[in-house]
């Protein structure tokens, strides 16, 4: 909230939140949008978003200058009033807030990034959400994704739990999108048996940037929430570039495929599960499973001592000894093409054969996948595939290796080691296809 | 060659190659093209390709009849007379015969797949090259794209450099799928200062199927090796699954994206150089080094022990301290998003920072890149970045993380470890792009 000395200021200029304003100070101006204040920095330091989408606060003092330009006609809300008051007329929907550039404002004095302190706040740009449904939020943690472990997809998924039994029929999750991906296949694998869509959701840009992506972002998840009927974990990011629509992403096959963009999530071998408007409207793109009354099961055991491996040219494959040596109880293997590791080399020193048998000899969980990350990969075309596979490897069909490193971690934090291998390559949550799909590959 | 028994035969029904056949024994009818025969399996086999684009041999024997259904007059050419016979008039094109599925066939006998016996076997699904240009085989190895190391990468890279020598105008390099980026890669750290196109191609299908790409790949590569001005090395495979054309990709700027799709290729945060129709033509779709008569260096120095890490949630970070222990030289880390790892977590098992640190207070070269593989990392965006940026990790760009990981081990086999660590982050041969050009992202 701005000081009642601004507030005051503007009243007597007849200036309104939203409205087009310029600031001068000596031969300097600065015109743009108004913007409300939030709970952070002086609330003396009057804050525009500038054209170029940036906002920037000035400090108000001697010598500044304020004038109204143009009344606001646009979309930024006026400083919204967040309800949160629960009249039990739409659906309820919980708003599971864990950090992540979501959830934070560049503070335009310091030039840091803080968190928000209530979550009030995460609303207060989307003011339109609690006309969809009544929003309760759960402020659970405030934790950057690259930080998040199995520890937190465990709290995250007893809160996702929490939010059902205290009756929402769906809830949204806020996070960090470096790892959104991993937490939406642990998600999925944790909370089977679900009676409401569970949506991840985030931004690439913070919120106070005039081009963040987490406003549409949170529109959509939550609309996804109040009233699919979609009872499985996924993620709803922007599919474009533009502001046009989000894709809902099925929790096992998202990746993160750019480090910026707006649109980095991809659906990886199976089409998104549907897309959402900015307005709101579902249009469903893909089979999905819906609330059949089934048991709901939150199995959040966890192996942590599941490595994911790579092979490529000159790699070393006693890193394979290394985790035998910590105890380690599985592997994935990002092998190259439809699944191969060096096995017919004649330099020893990039011989993996002979390791790989080592850790199946000592009972690991060996799983194959290709770091192509589309196709499949297939043990039974060329003769160095054939040799793996006859030793034990279990081939991860289309199923993406980090993916996999997240199944076969949960598969031994639950099931003993036979059935954790034999469920390994057997579809559970859509992780694993039948037939791929041709027509859906880098789109 | 078939057996003088079959090719008397044939000329008794007035058969040709290429001609439409029926074969029947009993009931069993069976209709395709007459193929010619390579230097595999029997003579008395007769191999027809079915609707289906497959091969079938079918042994002649007792029983077997055999009746012409309709003249050829299609693309099959009857059996080539490959010429290789040097006349000059022609640009000299050195093909550097290296293994993989472009040079292997199936045996209709037995299954399996055999590889080529004589380098004139390439080239008889593919006669058209000699039209274009004076082939010299160079029949270097036959190993697998996923055995191939550095040891097999310099023999290419001296390959290459002999041809040149002995007066080619570019060289075409078939090589197996697999790892070709990889080998793209690191020739293009290893030769530099060409004087010539020098193209990788290969198959993602054996040549015996119908749907084989490797012929169409082969004249696109042989077409630029022949004809154009490029000096730099460069991947030539299909750019749609269909026999459209070819996209000519820069080595370091290619990624197989897909375990079996003849499109499997992609260019990362690059455009490819050109699109090569079927027909041979070259319509140029980006910058690239033209041959500039400066000097040709050789250098095929390389530091094997240079790793690529990943990281990822419950990732264990001692990892690094056991390439320490191993005596590695460097580490290109893949983080997620912008270049992170887990920094600030309070799981200390999950906590990276202390490790990074130990590793270059050790005096290794650590690199960032991003598994996101599209975009670019920056140190500048979020404080944890900042954490490892300070301490001396340095980011590199829009680099793919595998080509990171090779141009770091040919700098530490070549330079001295600040040159190397000054060099890893500065573009050398179109490896890193000062500006991202967004809308080359997943297509």
């Amino acid at each position: 909230m701005y000081s009642d000395e601004i507030q005051a200021l503007f009243k007597g200029k007849g200036i309104s939140i939203g409205d087009r304003i310029a600031l001068s100070l000596g031969r300097v101006r600065l015109e743009g949008e108004l913007m409300p204040k939030a709970n952070i920095g002086s609330p003396r330091t009057i804050v525009i978003k500038l054209d170029d989408g940036y906002n920037i606060g000035v400090k108000h003092g001697e010598g500044l200058r304020l004038e109204r330009v143009a009344t606001g006609t646009h979309n930024i809300a006026s400083f919204p009033k967040v309800r949160l008051a629960h009249d039990g007329k739409l659906p309820r929907v919980t708003l599971v807030y864990t950090g992540g550039t979501i959830g934070s404002r560049v503070d335009y004095e310091t030039g840091g990034v803080s968190m928000l302190l209530k979550p009030e706040e995460l609303l207060y740009n989307v003011p339109e959400i609690q006309d969809v449904a009544d929003v309760y939020v759960d402020m659970l943690m405030s934790t950057a994704s690259e930080d998040l472990s199995y520890h937190e997809w465990r709290k995250i998924a007893e809160g996702v739990a929490r939010a059902f039994e205290a009756g929402s029929r769906g809830v949204v999750v806020t996070i960090g999108t470096d790892t959104m991906h991993y937490t939406a296949a642990a998600l999925s694998f944790m909370l089977q048996g679900l009676a409401g869509p569970v949506v991840l959701t985030g931004a690439q840009r913070s919120s106070d940037r005039g081009s963040s992506d987490g406003f549409m972002n949170l529109v959509c998840a939550t609309n996804v929430a109040a009233k699919s009927d979609i009872a499985e974990v996924c993620l709803s990011m922007h599919n474009k570039s533009s502001d046009e629509e989000c894709a809902l992403i099925r929790g096992t096959r998202a990746r993160k495929m750019h480090t910026s963009r707006r649109d980095a999530f991809r659906s990886i071998n199976d089409r998104p599960i549907a897309m959402i408007s900015r307005a709101g409207a579902i249009a469903y793109t893909n089979d999905y499973r819906h609330a059949d009354g089934g048991r709901f099961s939150l199995r959040t055991g966890f192996e942590p001592k599941v490595a994911l491996v790579k092979v490529y040219p000159n790699s070393d494959p006693s890193i394979i000894d290394f985790y035998m040596d910590k105890g380690f109880k599985g592997l994935i293997i990002e092998g190259t093409g439809l699944g191969h590791a060096p096995v017919s080399t004649k330099h020893e020193e990039f011989q993996w054969l002979p390791h790989i048998k080592a850790a199946l000899d000592r009972g690991l969980a060996v799983g194959m996948t290709s770091q192509c990350l589309y196709g499949r990969v297939h043990p039974n075309v060329y003769k160095n595939l054939r040799l793996l596979s006859n030793l034990g490897v279990v081939y991860c069909e289309d199923m993406m290796p980090e993916v996999a490193q997240i199944k076969l971690s949960w598969l031994l934090g639950n099931y003993d080691k036979d059935e954790a291998k034999s469920m390994l390559n057997r579809n559970l949550v859509g992780e694993i296809s039948s037939r791929s799909r041709f027509n859906e590959y880098m789109v």
